[in-house]
């Protein structure tokens, strides 16, 4: 992580709707917790799974969107090497997203 | 949830290690809250998105080669119709995993 | 490949199905090139893409349900080492599809 | 598709290497009927599937790039509505992608 990964970057327009979200993710992987310890039927857990799953590529597209409206817009305004990295770099990002 | 599906299965055969891999994803979902609130780097956030979908997907598989190892093969032993709908089930689930 | 698996298996149930499929996949490949060469919409391009990849991943998924059926429950009936080694074989071809 | 989808859309800046692709992903669809037609070994089956799907989500991982280069872009130079319409709409596709 390089210095400028540091710093606060405001690019998420409504944080605690996120942040809500994540937090029902957290609930999901106790539950999945509860489930594995009492040893729940196996295909009910993979359904859990699923759905966490889900829930969790849902949040990383919401927050890539505001990504490329904010960080990758404003690097395709000024052009040149800087707005060509970035867009590599949100590439990159949704390439690890479509093949996790 | 059929009541088939209420009582301990069993089938887990190291129950305390799935455990601790879902402690460990649960402790990622925190930290993604705290990236989140912080308005960390969106890629950096990404990334760790990737990483805990990868964790998730991977305590899956290997709950679900129990479950074929366990349930699945149990049912194929004796055949017949509890077979096919065994295995159409875990077919069902892997169908969502890969979808997922 | 190793030389088991050099002669015809026999587990496909509906062979010509398959093969249907598979020669439809093959015409949405066409298709992609044919789009390309005219450089339509990129997002229709994408939305084709994203259809081929689920006929593909669909034809895995009756495959991989027949191989079950087939190979694997023949193997779980025998049990030991053999059947391990195919239940493990088949989870790690699942978990390729998970990831690709 | 809108009667803008109709024309050529130029944001390709290597089409030669993308109808190479397409035509290798063409030629994998034709293997695999082989391999169907013969039976081949399941798992070696689904192996191949695991390698068309990564190629075909490759090209569609560089579509994407070109696109957000050269129409999203665009848009979002000019601003406004169109922007916001052409980010949601590449998000979308994204989705679909990242989904299927």
């Amino acid at each position: 992580m390089t210095e400028e990964h540091d710093h606060s970057h405001g690019y998420i327009s409504n944080k605690e709707a996120y942040l809500k979200r994540m937090r029902r993710i957290e609930g999901q992987a106790r539950g999945l917790q509860k489930m594995i310890d009492e040893e729940k039927y196996c295909i009910d857990i993979l359904t859990q799974v699923s759905a966490m799953t889900s829930a969790l590529q849902s949040v990383a597209l919401g927050l890539l969107e505001e990504h490329l409206n904010h960080c990758v817009a404003g690097a395709l305004e000024n052009g040149g090497a800087e707005a060509d990295a970035k867009l590599n770099e949100a590439t990159q990002a949704i390439a690890r997203l479509v093949r996790s």
